[in-house]
């Protein structure tokens, strides 16, 4: 399926903000259209029709033919753009491929991807002559309701769409899937003097011919600085997985969201990041070997934040890798073994006790075995290991890394070394153990 | 599809040897009719008709409903099996099941499970009215060439089959795939008094309706102590994986699969031989522990074979499971660690050197990364990480299991722990940053 692009309007509510046209708005390090095809790419779209009008030149200078974002890309050009966004989608018939179905998306509207994901999915249903609409029923949580395009439904059709619509159930949320029949429709309207995409859809909505498609996630339209604010927090927010651990989801996300927030409108990359991480972890690691363990448990906690913004950068950029995830995984265990290390050496070296090296020894065999585990557990079954499903009551251990890492800090902060290479110890191998008896059961 | 096994036949040759009905004679822990019906299940196959002959009593309570098998078995007798396998074949009409295509396997011929695997793929485009039969036309290497039914044939279709034919091709493996047309021949054939399952398949082969499948793999048809012996062998030599490290393939094997021949006899579980691996390696780290670094080795030797047995028990005798896998994983994972800790306690013991310290933390370290690499490699990529192609210039270092334990088994018997430990330090972290720097290439 092929993407089509509307990048035509001038967007003056942000004009005064931002000096480049509002497609290329930056937002969180990627301009507006760039993260819409970034997103469509992900889910399989790799050609791209883009609707220009408004600063055209502009636009085609920085997305090129798209080869640096691994996309194909193809402009058509409105010059009448101020007639209306219906003229602009009608330049498609100049580039017209039959019956084929394209999705048709405003340059300027900020969708979770799992919402694009699902409205793909939904579309392979749609019938010939049919339009398929996203659509939002969530009135109460719709952004700006005032300024959205309202759409009175009947059972899956749209029946009327219209900005001042007083009966209406649910918001247009611009995105549609879109064929032949609604080519006809717009140029139908055109014809007629009216100009506006909602004037062709409302056409095909007569007839019964705009079937709905409710979204679930999270979506704006970037039209003013509050909106656009409203889309930084809302894709910030979008990048904590669902499998999070307790102190990773209460403590460490809402720092390494600032983080992220701040890093992505840099160059930087995940891998740096990662490589970041793991250095701070050796720092933390040299701390404690040299007895400061105040300043190590701070640093431990702080590779524990910066482990997650990685990731947070990779999904937010469209930058994730089998190679970022495999550099991460084997760091993060270089980073937690020189850790024990330098603890087990502090106590060693302070107290002469062989007690050390036994804890120390057991806590340095027991942290890669979550890992160890979680990975076999996924190579075999083909599914991955989800600590909060699968590990029943033993789920509230801070065995896995954000809650190791945040004994080390405690026992960093309070010097409490022994004690944190003990509950290191013991609840690494429990864990393990208790993860292969239940294993039986679940796998 | 459904599968249909001939099990009505005396086999005389056998019998002195045996005092089962042939079907049911055990080959390395397995009846042959069993092992055939495991193997299909292994393939899909869920139901099965077995068509009796001689001392059907024996085999129908012997195999039961198939419910302890995971399949559900029906049988058909044929009173006048000592007529020929046709006239058995043709009892099958008795549970006619329309056009559907079937399976035929005479249930005394042992195949590698990849054998009736590809022949069940090459069954798909099969046409109607087709009857497809394995066949092997590499006859120098085809066990007791004497007494197989010879194949004519031209193209990929059999002209003529028999045992005493002069000029021939290939030999009939004896495993079809059968649809009603075989039936239809084979009442044919009966009703003008030729009575073998040659007889039906050559009218059918008049009129170019055998489809031949030449296999690659290895079979033989137990009929004889010498070919039950083959069989032994042929099965045994199929155990070893075509990944299989260096030390594993060289000095483990032979000795694994000699112990896998006598525990295969026993109701021995794979669990069970990965738990008694993981004693011995525990009774290694205490003879590393109390000085006694010869058998010390000598047991992480015997821990090393003992950690090939498990799976090839599992492999012959169809018990493999997620959870041997995921037991045999993390068991490995705690043997090394007591190994390592129990040389590195020797070590430093005897030397008091802290040196011994900072090497069996690396060594401990270094351990683990080996499968932390290659099962986040499984989990990011979909595909297996195979050392012997991915590693490139590194597979010859030995840090995989097989030769770390290796090294630690020298280590012991020369009674040079710290070298061993360094040397396992060294390869460990050496190959764990060369997977790393590789991967970003591979990945």
């Amino acid at each position: 399926m092929k993407a089509v692009l509307l990048a035509a309007g001038e967007g003056k509510r942000l004009r005064p903000f931002f000096s480049r046209p509002k497609p290329l708005v930056p937002l969180l390090g990627l301009a507006l259209i760039q993260r819409n095809i970034l997103a469509l790419r992900d889910c399989g779209i790799k050609e791209f029709i883009i609707i220009t009008g408004y600063q055209a030149e502009e636009i085609e200078e920085y997305l090129g033919t798209g080869e640096k974002l691994g996309v194909q890309i193809s402009y058509l050009h409105n010059a009448e753009w101020q007639l209306g966004n219906g003229v602009s989608a009608y330049t498609l018939r100049q580039n017209h491929f039959a019956d084929e179905k394209y999705i048709l998306m405003m340059a300027d509207h900020v969708f979770e991807i799992d919402v694009i994901k699902s409205f793909l999915t939904a579309a392979q249903t749609l019938e010939a002559g049919e339009v398929l609409l996203a659509a939002d029923r969530r009135l109460e949580q719709v952004y700006d309701l005032d300024e959205c395009t309202k759409v009175k439904g009947q059972d899956d059709f749209a029946l009327r769409l219209g900005k001042d619509l007083q009966d209406y159930n649910a918001v247009d949320c611009g995105l549609f899937i879109g064929s032949q029949a609604l080519l006809d429709a717009l140029g139908k309207a055109v014809s007629q003097g009216r100009y506006t995409l909602t004037d062709g859809v409302n056409l095909l909505a007569e007839s019964r011919k705009v079937r709905l498609f409710f979204l679930e996630g999270n979506w704006v339209d970037v039209d003013d600085l509050e909106s656009y604010k409203y889309a930084e927090k809302m894709l910030l927010k979008s990048l904590v997985p669902p499998k999070d651990g307790l102190i990773s989801r209460t403590f460490n996300r809402p720092l390494s969201l600032r983080i992220t927030k701040v890093l992505a409108k840099t160059a930087v990359t995940p891998n740096q990041i990662t490589w970041c991480s793991f250095f701070v972890a050796v720092l933390s690691a040299i701390c404690f070997a040299v007895v400061n363990p105040i300043l190590a448990g701070l640093l431990t906690q702080f590779a524990s934040i910066l482990d997650g913004v990685d990731g947070e950068i990779a999904r937010l950029k469209f930058m994730r890798s089998n190679y970022g995830g495999l550099l991460d995984a084997i760091l993060d265990r270089y980073g937690d073994f020189l850790i024990i290390i330098g603890m087990t050496y502090a106590w060693y070296t302070a107290a002469a006790d062989p007690l050390a090296l036994g804890i120390g020894a057991a806590a340095l065999t027991g942290i890669p075995l979550s890992m160890l585990f979680k990975e076999k557990f996924h190579a075999l079954t083909g599914k991955p290991y989800i600590p909060e499903i699968h590990d029943g009551i033993t789920r509230y251990l801070p065995a896995n890394r954000d809650g190791r890492l945040f004994i080390i800090f405690l026992g960093g902060i309070f010097n409490l070394l022994p004690l944190a290479l003990a509950v290191l110890a013991i609840i690494t191998h429990l864990q393990a153990w208790w993860r292969l008896y239940n294993a039986r059961r679940i796998i």
